[in-house]
This record gives C-alpha cells, structure tokens and sequence, in this order.
C-alpha cells in the first residue's frame, strides 16, 4: 500500500480572544495510504484549495450546542476546500471528480459522508472560485440578499466589510439589481476596489470616521433601505439610526464582535419599531437547495464578466494559519484563499 | 349658541425621563359651542373613555420625522378614545353614532378628518373595549402575534409587559392556538392574574428575579420560539440567549427604554445568526386593513367566553395625568382607562 507524506494543520487548544498563527501547528509528519480502507463508501480527497472563513473562529472556542462543532484540539482544522477524488467508495463521485464542501486542513483527507460534497460541473472558470464566489460565501450573498432583503431597484443599500469573500458579491448584486449601493471596508486600498472594481457607487473606511452616524447621514441623505450586516457592534448601532421605514437587515455576521469574549451591547433597537424593519439572521447551511438556481444565475454573470471576484491567494498549508489569523484584522484583500496544490 | 364647559388636560411642555401628573394641567375654563362651524365637514364628540398609552411617552418629547408627531406644549393632549357624535358634518358619520380612534383630552373635540374614526358596530359589549381588546391593543396584539409570529400549535411563547393591555391577549391567543405560554409582569398580583385569570401556564414577576437568563431557563428549559417583545433592554438580552433556532420574536414595544435619555444596549444579539431569528417591528396602523378580520375573530370569543380583558378604569378627566404616568411604572392591572362621561 502506497503511503504518501500528509501535511496538516493541526488546531491546537481552544482560543481566547483574537487567533494567533501558534493556535495552530503544521505536521510535516504524518502519512495517509493512498487507499480507502477495505469496505469504506467514503472518498479520499487531495486538497486542491482552502478556504479561511470568519465563521471558524466560532470553532476554536469550546461550545456546545452550536450550529456547528467546535474543532478538536490535537486534529487537523477542517473547513471548506476544493478536492481532487483519489478514490471512491461512493456511487456518486469517481476518481478524478471535482468536489467542493468540507474538507481537512492537510494534503489528503478522508471523508465519510461525501454525500456532503458537491461535485463540481463547471471547470472552465478557476477553481479556487469554488471556495468563493461558487461556494459558501457566494451561495451567502445571493440567500441573504436576494432572499432575506427581497431587493427593488432604486433602493439604498448598505454592506460592510464591503471587498470581502460575501460583502463583493453583495454590492455587485446589488448593483445589478439597480440599486444604489455603498459600502465600507477597513483600508484606503479596500476603498478604492469597491468603488473601481466592483462598482459601488461611494464607499468609505470605517477605521477613519469618528461618528458612524455622521457618515451614513453623508452617504444615506434618504436613509438605508437594506443593510447587509457582517460586522455587527458600533456599525449596527449606527445604520439602525439610519435605516428608512420598512427597511430589511439580512443578519450575515457579526465579525467585531467574534474575538471579544462579552458581546458590546447595541443601542437603537427601538428603530427596529419605529422604523417597522425586518431583521433576520440565517446560516448558508440550511438554504444549499438553492444551490443549483444560484449557480445557473452566477455562472453566465462570471462568463460575460457582468461580475468580478477578487481573490487573496496565499500558496501552501504552511502560509494557511497566518491567513486565518488574518482575516480578524482585516489583511485579506477580498476571499481569502490557500492553494495547497494546484491538481 | 349653545356653549358648554370644555373641560380639558393640557400638555405643559415637553418632558425628560420619566413623565409626571405635573407635565400636564386640567383646565376647566374653556368652553365650546355645541355645534360644528358653518360649513365643516368635521364630526363634533363627546368623548366617553380615553386610552392610556405607552407610545404618548414619545409624543412628550419634541421630535421630527417619528411616526407620530409630538403633542403641543399648551394644546390638550390626544390619543385614542370612545366617543359619540354629536353633531356630523360628514357623511359616514351621524349624531347618536358611537366612534372609537383618535380624540383630545376634554370633554368635546372636534375631529376634522372624520374618516380616521371607525364607526362602532356592536354595542352589546362593553364599550370601553374599543380602547383595548376592540381597539388599537386588540389589534396590536392579533397582528404582532398572528402575522408577525406564525404560531404553530405546540410552541413555546413569552410575553413581557404581560398582563398589560396588549400581553394579556397575546397570552390568551397563544393558549387559543395551542402553544405553551410563560408571562412575566412587574408585580405579585400581576403574576397571580396572568396564571388564574388568562391562562398563562406559568408567570414571573421579573422585578423579583436576579437573573432573568436563569429565570427564562427555568420557565423554558428547550427555548422560546415566539417572543412578544414589550419591553426592551435587559428583558430582550435574556431572551436573545433563550431563543430557539427558526425563533420569532415580534417587536411590538420598548417601554423599558422610553423615559431613558440614551437607550441601554443590548448584547447577545449574534444569537439572530446563530438561531436563524426573525426580528420584526410594526406600527399597528399600518395594518387597520386587517381591523374587520380581526373583529370577525375576537367578538365571538368575547361572546363565548373564551377570552376575557381586564381593564384598569379611573373616573374623570382630573384622573387622567396620573393614570397616564402610571402606566410607566406598572400601577395599572390591565388596560389603563379614563372614563370621561359614560353617555
Ligand atoms: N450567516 C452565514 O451563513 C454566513 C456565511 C458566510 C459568512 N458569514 C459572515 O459574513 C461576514 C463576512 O464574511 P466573509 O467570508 O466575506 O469574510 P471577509 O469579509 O472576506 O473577511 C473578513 C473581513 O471582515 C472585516 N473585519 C474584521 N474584523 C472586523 C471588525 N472588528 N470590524 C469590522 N470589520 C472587521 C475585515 O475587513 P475590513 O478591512 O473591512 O475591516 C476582514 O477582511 C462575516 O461576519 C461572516 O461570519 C456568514
Ligand atoms: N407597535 C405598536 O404598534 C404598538 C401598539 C400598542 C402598544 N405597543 C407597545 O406595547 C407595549 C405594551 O403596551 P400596552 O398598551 O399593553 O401597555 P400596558 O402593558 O398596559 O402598560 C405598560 C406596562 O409596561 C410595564 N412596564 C413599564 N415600565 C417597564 C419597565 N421599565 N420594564 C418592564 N416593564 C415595564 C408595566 O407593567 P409591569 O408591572 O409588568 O412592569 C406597565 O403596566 C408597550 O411597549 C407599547 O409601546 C406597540
């Protein structure tokens, strides 16, 4: 039986606070055969890409009853990737098959359920995409966007962390939608990609404003009829001084407030009444039957290059701890992405 | 010409925090003609019974653009009321007819949008119900529950502010569908009533708990999924923490919050993404359209017995400034009432 070297990323303790790089070690270590064990109907992946998603810091805390689990200190960090099907055991895929869903932070894993992976069907488009704007983040900005925020041209639209692997999509959506669309992101480089590359109409740097306030009042004149929230803290309490009567607020995320280990509380709920808005959270996970109705609007938007997707690639599972880390200080510039093969 | 005493209670002037008697004056000076100006196609009353509500807290502050405008500092406050019509000036109403919406603080007003008014059609119940259970709480409590909350026979639903004017409903429709209801209120009485009079399965005076989180554990030990939001702040922290995944929680009102000059924050509120939460506000006169179907629903249960309202009834316009103040710190049990005249 054939054993190869199997890198990995393996997650150390639980975390307090913000991540550091040394939460997590990388193995050079351990082997894998590269066989299924006699019987198995799982598959034997090689991790092509992976991703890093601000959901995972959710992980390295020790939780329960969570939407997800927590990771297990001493095993490998799992997360989303695309993979190359080694083997299979399972009716649904073969050897060679594409595949994107959750995978191992490591060269080669073994998944048991595979019917948790969608085997991939475009291959003309990059690859990495699928740990993107045809993946998870992507199927999140279509969901809660098109669906939670029911979008009519000529509304005002707000996104915060704006150039990121969700916050893009959405203005771009946005955009296509007819809407009026700013955005804010946390450096001037960030600024100039909303507003040249994705096509918002204003953006800002939120680090630079001293009142939130003040700011949506400059860009909203008229107020904000959809805010899409990723961040959550200060920029909620702000927008929802600022949102019009029978605005919509698609709950995505609430990246400030991940690391600290209280929740800031958030003033101004009482617009929540005033102002008669819907607020709605909701996790990808439970809406992956749209998946393929998103895909068949998505994919002719890519080819005529109606949208754009940028990535931040960073190459081998030894980088792929620093570009976690990252991401909860805003170094990614749009999806964060770790290439640890390329087939 | 015949002119009569007008009896009437005055705004002062605008108020900061906590409302009190001394913001408002009873005036017994004015006078008013029996009878419509030449020409007018007003309706003149003879109001009967005024309603004392939390949302005239926000019309004492002086404020722009609210849903509701501010009361004038030294005109007679206005809210809704059961009045007759003594002189009509306007086609849908005639003199003998009783009316309930919008009216002044006195003994008579002149309403010169007549059509605001809704004309009451059944008079084999109390009166008095058409500042409550048949009026503007009535239909707050069939919308913010019905509508905004979806129930499903089985589910688990609190109520704050519950033996109030609108919970006492909520409580008992959410028992009519078949849920499991839990109140909480601000009094030992209170509590008493919300379990013997309405039917509420379990009640907690929320004054007497030093951990609502705790508390609502207790009462709720596999969650909430419906909550029917009176009072903001810290009642709203707890419950975030308590709710289930798909929760509803209908956004009714603040009244925690409404003599603060900041509003507290609010934490805990990634529970929204982690539990899928729907968090809606409304207006109820946004949704009068609804007033017929809900009257169809309600008035054969008052019949039957089936429901039953509880109202806190104080005589006389010279009541009225305390009874309104009251409601700020729990002194009425049930809907808070000013009887003006009875015919
Ligand atoms: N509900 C779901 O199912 C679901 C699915 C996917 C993602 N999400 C959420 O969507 C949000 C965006 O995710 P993403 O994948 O698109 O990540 P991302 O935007 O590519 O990366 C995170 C970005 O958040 C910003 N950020 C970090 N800390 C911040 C802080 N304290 N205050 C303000 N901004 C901060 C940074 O950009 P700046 O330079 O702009 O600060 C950073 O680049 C996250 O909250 C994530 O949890 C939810
Ligand atoms: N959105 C709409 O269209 C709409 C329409 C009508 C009413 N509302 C809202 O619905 C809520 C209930 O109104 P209602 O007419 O039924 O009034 P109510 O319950 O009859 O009277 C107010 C009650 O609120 C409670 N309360 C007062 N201050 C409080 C505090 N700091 N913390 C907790 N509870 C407090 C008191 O009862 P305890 O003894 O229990 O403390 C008091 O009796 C209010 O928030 C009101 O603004 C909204």
């Amino acid at each position: 039986m054939e054993e190869v070297r199997n890198q990995q990323v393996i997650f150390k303790d639980y975390v307090n606070g913000f991540p550091k790089e040394s939460d997590m070690i990388l193995t050079t270590s351990a082997t894998v055969p590269l066989q299924l064990p006699q019987g198995s109907n799982g598959v034997l992946l090689k991790n092509l890409y992976l991703s890093c998603d601000p959901y995972m810091r959710g992980r390295m805390t020790k939780t329960e009853g969570s939407y997800v689990a927590s990771f297990t200190p001493g095993s490998p960090i799992t997360g989303y990737g695309v993979a190359k099907v080694v083997e299979s055991g399972h009716s649904s895929l073969k050897k060679g098959d594409l595949v994107w869903g959750f995978t191992g932070w490591q060269e080669y894993s073994i998944i048991t359920a595979p019917e948790t992976l969608f085997k991939i069907q475009h291959t003309d488009v990059p690859l990495s995409y699928y740990t993107g704007i045809l993946g998870m983040p992507g199927m999140t900005a279509y969901y809660g966007f098109y669906e939670i925020c029911a979008p009519k041209k000529g509304e005002y639209v707000f996104v915060s962390a704006a150039s990121g692997a969700v916050g893009q999509l959405v203005g771009q959506f946005a955009k296509l939608t007819g809407c009026y669309v700013v955005g804010t992101a946390g450096t001037k480089e960030k600024v100039e990609l909303l507003k040249t590359k994705f096509g918002f109409d204003e953006a800002f740097n939120y680090k630079e404003e001293p009142n939130l306030d003040a700011s949506l009042k400059r860009y909203f004149p008229e107020g904000i009829d959809i805010y899409f929230e990723n961040v959550g803290g200060k920029m909620l309490e702000a927008v929802l001084l600022n949102m019009r009567v029978n605005g919509r607020i698609s709950v995505c995320g609430m990246i400030s407030q991940y690391n600290l280990n209280q929740e800031e509380g958030v003033r101004n709920l009482s617009s929540i009444i005033m102002k008669r808005l819907l607020v709605k959270g909701f996790i990808v996970t439970d809406h992956y039957n749209l998946y393929p109705k998103y895909m068949e609007m998505v994919i002719p938007l890519i080819k005529e290059e109606k949208i754009c997707y940028i990535e931040d690639i960073v190459e081998g599972l030894e980088s792929a701890p620093k570009a976690l880390v990252g991401i909860f200080s805003g170094k990614n510039v749009g999806k964060q992405v770790v290439v640890v093969a390329r087939e």
